[in-house]
């Protein structure tokens, strides 16, 4: 309980190894998380990021219980030749009334292969009876049990005492027991764990110091995030006397979601200076933050800490000023410890000295110009007034900028019109088509294709039309598309923004387009993409 | 430092009155979040949200340094009735070598008639040195006198000292020596900021209990999230003997953001059993947290704490069979404590328990039918791996439910075809149109209609050709449309997935269409959307 030392400035003190663990259950409790659905391939693919990131183990799942858990387990042995991490798989003690050696869920973990087994056992009295319907004495027996015969079959266990804090809070002496029996039939560590979530930092410090006084167990912690302090309960628990802890990447989670593995690692490694991962691991956080929110389909939290795109954002004309003096006076750490980086929000909030530092950001020298940093102050602010948003979409911001500060847009082509078509047919059969009609190099070009969608169709007519003036647009692919409506407010109608991301294979910039409709917003966030690209591929502007 | 009990049974123990302060700056401080952008209406809508809600001061803007924030004030004495608030401005000390008397930016603090005035205060001296560019003797005598002249003019003062925690480690006497000056000169409250954001939450409270031992001051915490800690940070300076917590709503904030409101009134009443709102006011607490969002416009984070619509979703196997014996087994707290609701999430991850308790909740008993259990969470798993989401829509999952169990899907309508057509003329201006070609009760029908975009012209046209069959269309209005692009994997076609939210007026649902462009997605959640808002209305299938 002992407040951890301010230590910013120091460095880690030592390498990881067994005497801290980091412990990720991204795949097992963090596939809990409402709208998470892993395949066995996302599995794969987010264990060997948690790997490269360097944690000590991986809960992969529940084999048995699941075939794709039991699939995932075959195929990470097979497939995947771990650098750091342990693979652990997760399974309850054996039924009540049986034994652990004829168990088939017991056999189940053993057939996984997996070197770690967690057992989930119970130590709140109320479920013992109420969920698992066997006395307390049989509870115990079953950890006894299954402990012992997974040690004598050579596996490591981890003991899991789910409901452990409200369980402790309704029979204290209960819930010690359940964590000696595990202790003393073979368990490394004993993890409590705050299964519901209700738990505060000073309780948790309190309870982990009086269990690990009163068993001798090595102690774990298991948090959940409904009181909104998981991070600060598992570093109130070490701060306590725990030495391993389970996290989740990015928090994921059933409810609310689990103690954030990011923040967690990066409070124990920069606030506390204790090493718990590789050496230059940390500065990975923030793409593997981002790679694995990807593989799970969620887009990557912006307001983050430490891995966000926001986490390192000023926006406020104030900050603005004072980081042009020095940066450090206004970040709690360098944004590159983490993999992160420090950005200036273009907003009608910000003052001058915002889009000054964003135009040298983007190499674009404004420092003596005031009137033309006015102009671009004031056509930001017009066009965020209109549902433009500049802090998502850089490259617009980029175009916009250049256009007042060369007095003309940069054009490599001329819209004359387009249309796009969407049909249902009475067989079932779908028809997309698009036609545009554009001017480039002086010549007049109409181009019809048919695409997926009618946006899909719209950027397939648009590089029909311009690949033979510029071949580089056949490197260019749209990577993302989102949609979002901006309500009317006080009766008026509604409008429609579009936010692209696209890619040349290199790099990726983002675009926006604001009209009544979605298609007419894609088609100016389209034209933009198109017009970075070349831009930024060194092609002159024929317009 | 102790530890609070837990008393989450208890009643609190006494109405909030000026001992303790829960102060909010969503609107000062919380405009800076990245992409919030508020208009003074929006200002005036949260700020009547925020008094509903029982907090005791809103601090309203820097009136005085922004248009916008001097409008507010004029408007919100003349406007706003408040029931429990009082209104706060926000400024600076006066300037270095200046007197607060003739000092126009104190002035504007005097001009805006709040009857209470924070003001931010420099604590950490290098700020001091390389922002402020003052000596450290005159920032205390900025200090000093801003006080004291805003005292005299009749105002209560609370300061806020800037970048305390930080300004605390590099010289603690300078850091003190600030409070003292704010407390000996009149201040109510003396709040220790920490701006950058970076503590945890037993570093805060050790610095907490030795500021008030040493100077006696009351003290106040804001906390900034980039560890992750704010709620627990606000929380331990509370169990260190801090009076006053800053907070804003849905935690919105620069960088990451600041400390959540809602967590940390949660935690004080239901955690503590200390009231520090209104009676009852907790149960609206859901409610005014969406309502906020609505109007910053951003999405309500579903993962909140206490607030989001995933806080009590419960999703696996093994929980759901536990709820079906008691709820509060696997719950912290009543939802209903803080106005949310329990939720059973289908998806293929849950059992038949799960669908049971979900058909229960929607008024259709699987009771007894095992079979149609099973082909229930067949065609989930089966439509979910094609990229529907059910947790998301309540009513196509409903729809599809009635479709097993009745042996038949409800149909208002046949479609035959549609077509859609969004044109970009070379005048500029755009045209949009869809016809329709359906069936209801025995009649073939074709509407064709135009609209602001394609899918509002679909709309359009599904109303024109079915209003005469079903008046009650009528009152069904669309009030949310999202868009998701679900990436392909292993090289296969992307698919769009739309959530489309509509209302009678009275209760809203939501319905999913997936399909391999936006246009034909939207129009199965259309028909969807329809179908389960004449189902509800109980009119009779006609087909």
């Amino acid at each position: 309980m002992t407040p951890a030392a301010p230590t910013e400035a120091g460095r880690p003190t030592a390498g990881p190894d067994d005497s801290f663990h980091v412990f990720d259950t991204t795949l097992r409790d963090g596939a809990q998380r409402e709208g998470i659905n892993l395949t066995v391939a996302d599995k794969l693919t987010i264990a060997r990021h948690l790997d490269d990131f360097g944690v000590g183990f991986i809960e992969g799942g529940w084999p048995g219980a699941n075939p794709r858990d039991t699939e995932f387990f075959a195929r990470a042995r097979a497939e995947i030749d771990f650098k750091n991490a342990q693979l652990v798989a997760f399974g309850a003690t054996r039924r009540a009334g049986g034994r652990a050696a004829e168990d088939p869920q017991v056999r189940a973990l053993l057939e996984s292969g997996a070197p770690v087994i967690t057992l989930v056992a119970k130590s709140h009295d109320r479920h013992v009876e109420l969920a698992l319907r066997t006395t307390l004495e049989e509870n115990l027996e079953m950890v006894r049990d299954t402990v012992s015969y997974l040690r004598e079959q050579g596996r490591r266990v981890f003991v899991d005492c789910e409901h452990f804090f409200d369980g402790y809070r309704a029979d204290p002496d209960y819930a010690k027991s359940v964590v000696r029996t595990a202790h003393e039939a073979g368990a490394d560590v004993v993890i409590l764990c705050d299964t519901n979530g209700g738990m505060l930092p000073a309780q948790v410090a309190a309870v982990v110091s009086t269990v690990l006084a009163d068993t001798g167990a090595r102690l774990g912690i298991h948090a959940q995030d409904d009181t909104g302090c998981a991070v600060a309960n598992t570093l109130a628990a070490v701060d306590a006397g725990a030495t391993h802890v389970q996290c989740t990447a990015n928090g994921y989670g059933e409810r609310v979601g689990n103690a954030n593995l990011f923040p967690v690692v990066a409070a124990l490694e920069i606030k506390y200076g204790r090493q718990v991962l590789p050496e230059g691991a940390l500065a990975e956080m923030t793409r593997i933050s981002h790679a694995i929110a990807e593989v799970v389909n969620l887009t990557p939290s912006t307001h983050q800490p430490y891995v966000g795109v926001s986490a390192f954002a000023h926006k406020a004309g104030l900050h603005a000023s004072a980081i042009k003096v020095d940066p450090d006076l206004y970040q709690h750490i360098d944004p590159e410890r983490v993999g992160n980086t420090m950005r200036m929000l273009v907003s009608d909030m910000a003052g001058r000295a915002s889009i000054e530092l964003k135009g040298k950001e983007l190499g674009v020298d404004l420092g003596g110009d005031r009137a033309l940093v006015a102009r671009v102050v004031e056509r930001v602010k017009e066009r965020e007034l209109a549902g433009y948003t500049y802090e998502a979409a850089d490259a617009s911001f980029e175009l916009l900028l250049r256009a007042e500060a060369e007095g003309r847009a940069r054009r490599y082509f001329r819209t004359e019109s387009w249309r796009a078509i969407a049909e249902d047919r009475p067989d079932g059969t779908h028809a997309n088509e698009a036609t545009v009609k554009l001017w480039a190099k002086g010549e007049r070009i109409v181009a019809t294709a048919e695409g997926n969608g009618p946006v899909n169709a719209l950027d397939r007519a648009l590089r029909v039309a311009l690949e033979r003036f510029y071949p580089q647009l056949a490197k260019f692919e749209l990577v993302d598309y989102k949609v979002r409506i901006l309500e009317g407010k006080h009766g008026t109608e509604s409008t429609t923004r579009v936010l692209i991301s696209t890619t040349d294979g290199v790099r990726e910039w983002n675009t926006v387009g604001v009209a009544p409709n979605v298609i007419a917003a894609s088609w100016q966030a389209l034209v933009d993409a198109y017009t970075y690209g070349l831009l930024r591929a060194g092609v002159e502007p024929a317009e």
